[in-house]
């Protein structure tokens, strides 16, 4: 087996996480392996979503697309946020929204839960982990990643996607016991899955909170973020740069930044230098709007540069969007996008 | 016809919109008229929405309803943002979302529509409003609307609701001649539009810009705020306090209240404390999720006072949701919601 270097400081993308200094600005894409991409289609019309996250050689070919086809700092394993549910005792399926049979209606749903959740049988995404690092032999770290909190408890609650969480505010506000119930389990069983990626290879761990914007300041503090922070810090010794991930969370990213992450990932709905004032000590991953992407190639420039411009002179910035690529993104645009950020950050950097 | 006073400052509503003393926190809904309402369905399994807006007697009785019912301190007159796009060429249809026919696709559409847009199509709004007026007898204020120029342009271009406003967006950032020519177009029906709202006798008046969180701080800055501050500026000496309405822009909420309204509205996304502190010289009004009207009153209660502490002490706060009323919200709670506003927001006001 390959030698894994836990930290390598030789990584662009690991150095600017660190906070540390870098030749250039380092960049990659949230979905960045997804359905814009010809390779990851033509898997997708052999196999479902779950398919290819259950097959180490699948995940690992989506995973790497990407990487073989643009000049991107870091790969992030192919996986899908939901798989924990089924550790936990729930079944996923997609079709192809994500539904969840039998979702989480009250307290005494919690019973059909597995009380102290492992992610043992998630053990092919740390097969898949280990295939895509030997695979990329050093050339960029990989990084492992699950949902947040909010994002899977509110799955296991609606029973797929949301617009207004009705039932999932409903429980985590008037039945607190069965909230703490409900994330202590989902936080046992993400940091198991975590470390399991980590001692698989992962470099580094993002946490995705894509609904924290459904959520008040006060609720997020009161319902979310204890158990946040408990995720954090039970991987704060593993030495992989912990990357938090909210969208709409502007409104009260100090807070956000509490849970403990090394480095925050923000949304376009925020200047990035507005996000460096507002998150002392932090690295901040972000934002171009994915619909930028989809523009000729002079107005995407104009934006990155922009970006670029907002983020001159700090240190531990990594270019990103501000969510997932969007399916009707040309593939070009990526990898222009990638150039340009290499090509313009290297200016004026600390 | 009754004595319309300009801006008559008996009004708790209308003190705390100019940041003047009252005797306790001013509150109503947005969406207070609407489907929670056992009336306003009853009026629904009738007729369509355009025809109640259509109709001033019944634009009338969806008005009052809630005034009638609760102790609300303003009343918003019943119509529907789309209106003036009607007034500019378009054709609106709710089947139920709302579809445009024949959208702005390009910078040719724009031929469509009406080069030098007047609102006078829309008399019956003009004359709903006269007609609440009458029944209101000074009981309360009332406000009159209008979308915001974001808001109005993506229906227009996307022909309907959208998630990611990937046409209008585009139009936005790859067409500027287009944009601003369509822009100005929408500031000057919406000018005219609110102009004549004002003469028959709306007391306040309050722009929804809905969907402004789709935006970058930088794309709100460069492509929607110059047409937003002509709109506020073109409104400014009528006498009628102007509240801007934004869900989602807590990230840039400075560059919103540069365009210029008295009174800003802002989503749950954020504290009402960190918008006063961040709003100095606005009157605030907010901001509860509206999903908490589904709560138990305890739940309720404690969310409300939660508020009413974050404004004590400052002037110029409106109490209001951070969206509209949901469909599934049970009246009482409303009424509860009011009463507890005024019960508990009557404390150490200055």
């Amino acid at each position: 087996m390959t030698m894994i270097p836990a930290f390598p400081m030789e990584s662009r993308f690991l150095r600017a996480c660190a906070r540390r200094k870098v030749d250039t600005v380092p960049v990659w894409f949230m979905r960045q392996a997804g359905r814009y991409l010809p390779g990851y289609r033509a898997l997708r019309a052999k196999h479902s979503i779950l398919e290819i996250a259950k097959t180490p050689e699948l995940a690992c070919e989506a995973t790497l697309e990407p990487i073989r086809k643009f000049p991107l700092d870091a790969a992030i394993i192919f996986a899908d946020i939901l798989l924990p549910l089924e550790a936990m005792g729930l079944r996923v399926r997609f079709s192809p929204a994500p539904e969840i049979d039998r979702p989480i209606r009250g307290p005494s749903d919690l019973k059909r839960l597995a009380s102290r959740p492992e992610a043992d049988s998630l053990f092919f995404v740390g097969e898949a982990i280990r295939l895509v690092r030997r695979e990329l032999d050093g050339k960029v770290p990989l990084i492992g990643f699950a949902g947040a909190p909010f994002t899977l408890a509110s799955y296991m609650i609606e029973g797929g996607p949301s617009r207004d969480f009705l039932r999932t505010k409903a429980l985590m506000r008037e039945s607190p016991g069965a909230w703490r119930s409900l994330l202590d389990r989902i936080v046992r069983v993400t940091l198991s899955y975590l470390r399991m990626q980590k001692a698989s290879g992962a470099q580094a761990i993002q946490l995705f909170d894509s609904w924290a914007g459904a959520l008040s300041p006060e609720d997020y503090r009161r319902h979310i973020l204890p158990a946040t922070k408990r995720l954090f810090s039970g991987l704060k010794g593993l030495g992989a740069p912990l990357i938090y991930f909210g969208s709409g969370a502007s409104g009260f990213l100090e807070d956000f930044a509490r849970a403990g992450s090394d480095v925050v990932g923000v949304d376009w709905r925020i200047d990035i230098a507005e996000a460096f004032r507002r998150l002392p000590g932090k690295a901040v991953q972000g934002n171009l709007d994915p619909a930028l992407l989809l523009a000729p190639a002079p107005v995407l420039k104009k934006a990155a540069r922009q970006i670029l411009r907002q983020a001159s002179g700090r240190r531990g910035f990594v270019f990103n969007l501000g969510h997932g690529i969007l399916p009707q993104t040309p593939p070009d645009n990526v990898r222009r996008l990638a150039e340009w950020v290499h090509q313009y950050g290297g200016g004026r950097r600390k």
